[in-house]
């Protein structure tokens, strides 16, 4: 055993040792019911936020503090005694999506249960749990070493279940405090249990909502039917528009900037263990897309366009003879690298204006924010390291996948700081997360130590010049 | 002036000498608040029935009851002192839509308020007023008289706001006590207020609701987006589908048995005076619906399918990723004669169903009952006498004119009791019945008076045997 390979299993002792001390710790952080998206839950967050500012404090960062900038507060803290090594900045989140709906969950939400070996709680699986992991690494480094093996900054967010709104804003603000070579963030699902992976891509995101009216008020329809536009008619036809007969996305310019499928890179998806049929019996539903692409291809490599919502007209019990003169739907994308959110927005808005009929008019909703596709140039130090650590942990090299979601963070943070990010969360996407029952497997929890501390002594044996290339 | 003219002028200056004390009656029956859909309103239903059974009475009406088939009972009473003349069953409903939104009435719907000629109350024009004018006529002709021209059955529903649901089930059990030779409808608005008219058909109706489901549950949009089916689009196409891209109906079956246009009923609709480019630039749109047709061609005499509602997915504030496993609509048709309900659901239903992609599967709401297109005969002796009575009314022939509304009750009446329906309401389309601010005419109430005073007079001089032809 090597003199780096002895250290670390004195901190891996440590931190199995405390096992009992970290869970409790865990779950004193979960029964905070921090979400962010409902001031009915103001409680909770300033009880989160506190929490996080004593954790930080006691493990033994220094200048913990909230970072603010006109949203929920991010929680700061750092240690940099290392000097030549790398910076890392570390990222997870303490907000949580809202319980609802409460009937659904088999146990108090903001009680942590253990069954079956899985954690059941509101936000375990995002990201507490996951970030977590990560402060009682640094802890266990820190008590058993009096240092850590590479300087950190921690920034633990506030608002990413509400789109990170403020994060743009708090980068450029604190742009000197959060400097670092690359982010290490504990958020960013696993794909799946069985397969270890590596997340190497995320596709953007953007989004729009818009409204058809058509006569100045809603119509009687024995009075009127036949002779006016009835505006549902209108949006259905506009939304069944935005594809072709074979599945395809039919708006002008969609494709613009998108860069073209390597075959190379289809290669690599097809060799990737992913069972189509299973998938889609699971689902209980049937392919469908773009056509010439597999599944994979369109989750990963294809943008997307998708009606989140649809409405107008009577839509209680019984029947109300009405034609609607105001119909709305919510429109988002997914975007892939070379796309920008507002090319893509302007060119479904410009498809929508050219196919609306006469008698009809469009109005656009105030734009979201959105995000450009992620990319992780395939030999970033950071990431070689987390493969290491990776295939240390679980014994098996991790295949690099992609995502098909958005993590709006990584592209504030190429954006605003100019450095990379490594997922490196151990939560898993079917845990649940945006749904009742939440959960995180205590194998995960096991896991996620034994390979944080990996990742710590590995990129501790880089040198801060190694993220500086030209 | 002949002995029937002198009589007439009498029963008339009786009404125009009480004129106070029918208004003020009128007031009263308005100021229940007989909303039929809300189980709050039951004491203003059963306010309206108390008036109505007391009203009938103190006209000299005998028989006076209550008719229940389960829902809203109907009021009824009778007077049968004319041997050898017709007997017509004289319809009105005392039923109102409910009053909501509150807010945007000008002044309280249930105290009914003149301003600049018009009476203002909730259920003034749809039918109270109506109903009332033709009961303060029998009123006046027995008070006048001691007699009536003619052998009346009073019946004043109190389902029409609710599709008239019991009614068929009401004139089957009391079938014998209904029995007549031809309804006189105090319900079915006229259509303009600039031009006399008489109502001689409306279309039928039919409708259902329908839901498309696809995966088994509402899937994220990043991590599904592209590869699996979205409700909202397959709905959007389907509902799409409906239509040809000219404006026309392109579902197969759609106008089996609907009888074809007849070049006459078109040139006599031609000579209508309506004015198009007013039509759309008051409801602030454009032309719109099956090419080949005028506007009052498609209103009249062509069937319609019109969504009336759709709904699915996030529709509330902000912005959610997901991709709807669910959409919802409700479809209404409008039916010309030779359609019928059933048949033209089956056929709707079918092409839905043939429509349907693969991933995806349609399930039909409980079917709503519809109602079948009903056209007077154009020869039939109670329309011959309605259209004399208007002459002399109003100075000026009435237009034979269609509406393209329903009115279940001539249906129902054609098929439970085997007679025709001539309406004879001097409530106008424009005066907001199903809105805020629902109005009444004071000169359409002086008209209704002396129209019904014609009306009875010269129905009077009919036999009943002109009723019975084979």
């Amino acid at each position: 055993m090597s003199y780096t390979e002895t250290k670390s299993a004195l901190v891996l002792k440590r931190l199995e040792s405390d096992r009992k001390g970290i869970l409790s710790r865990l779950y004193e952080f979960v029964r905070h019911p921090s979400v962010g998206a409902d001031p009915a839950y103001a409680d909770g967050m300033r009880g989160a936020q506190d929490f996080l500012l004593g954790r930080l404090e006691a493990i033994g960062l220094r200048n913990v503090r909230r970072l603010e900038a006109g949203g929920h507060p991010a929680i700061y803290g750092e240690w940099l005694g290392a000097p030549g090594k790398p910076t890392f900045l570390i990222y997870g989140h303490y907000d949580v999506q809202p319980p609802d709906p409460f009937e659904k969950w088999s146990s108090s939400p903001f009680e942590p249960t253990v069954r079956n070996e899985r954690i059941y709680a509101r936000g375990i699986s995002d990201d507490k749990a996951p970030s977590h992991i990560a402060l009682e690494t640094l802890g266990a480094f820190l008590q058993e070493e009096g240092s850590l093996p590479v300087n950190v900054k921690v920034m633990i967010e506030g608002e990413e279940e509400t789109g990170s709104a403020t994060l743009g804003a708090l980068c450029r603000r604190y742009a000197d405090l959060l400097a670092a070579d690359a982010v290490i963030s504990a958020d960013g699902a696993r794909w799946r249990a069985d397969l270890p992976t590596v997340t190497v891509a995320s596709r953007g995101n953007a989004g729009f909502e818009f409204t058809v009216t058509t006569a100045c008020k809603d119509l009687h329809s024995g009075r009127y039917g036949g002779a006016v536009p009835n505006a549902l008619h209108i949006i259905a036809e506009l939304i069944a528009s935005f594809r072709t007969r074979e599945g395809g996305i039919a708006v002008e310019g969609f494709f613009d900037g998108a860069e073209p499928l390597h075959e190379q890179e289809r290669t690599a998806l097809a060799r990737i263990p992913f069972d189509e049929e299973a998938f889609y019996a699971e689902l209980q539903t049937a392919p469908s897309g773009e056509p010439g692409y597999t599944a994979l291809e369109r989750l990963w490599l294809r943008p997307t366009l998708e009606v989140n919502g649809l409405w107008g007209g009577y839509t209680g019990a019984g029947s109300k003879t009405v034609i609607p003169n105001e119909a709305h739907a919510k429109v988002t994308m997914r975007l892939v690298p070379g796309q920008t959110p507002e090319h893509l927005v302007e060119m479904v808005k410009s498809h929508l204006l050219r196919h609306c009929p006469d008698g009809a008019t469009i109005t656009f909703g105030k734009p979201r924010g959105g995000s450009r596709a992620y990319l992780l140039p395939s030999d970033h130090p950071l990431l070689a390291a987390a493969e290491h650590a990776l295939t240390e942990t679980l014994g098996k090299a991790p295949i690099r996948v992609r995502m098909g979601a958005t993590l709006p963070m990584t592209d504030i943070m190429a954006r605003e700081l100019g450095i990379h990010t490594v997922m490196f969360s151990f939560s898993t996407s079917d845990e649940d997360y945006h749904a009742p029952n939440e959960f995180f497997r205590l194998s995960s929890f096991d896991d996620g130590l034994r390979a944080w501390v990996k990742l710590l002594r590995r990129v501790g044996e880089q040198r801060e010049a190694d993220y500086r290339r030209p």
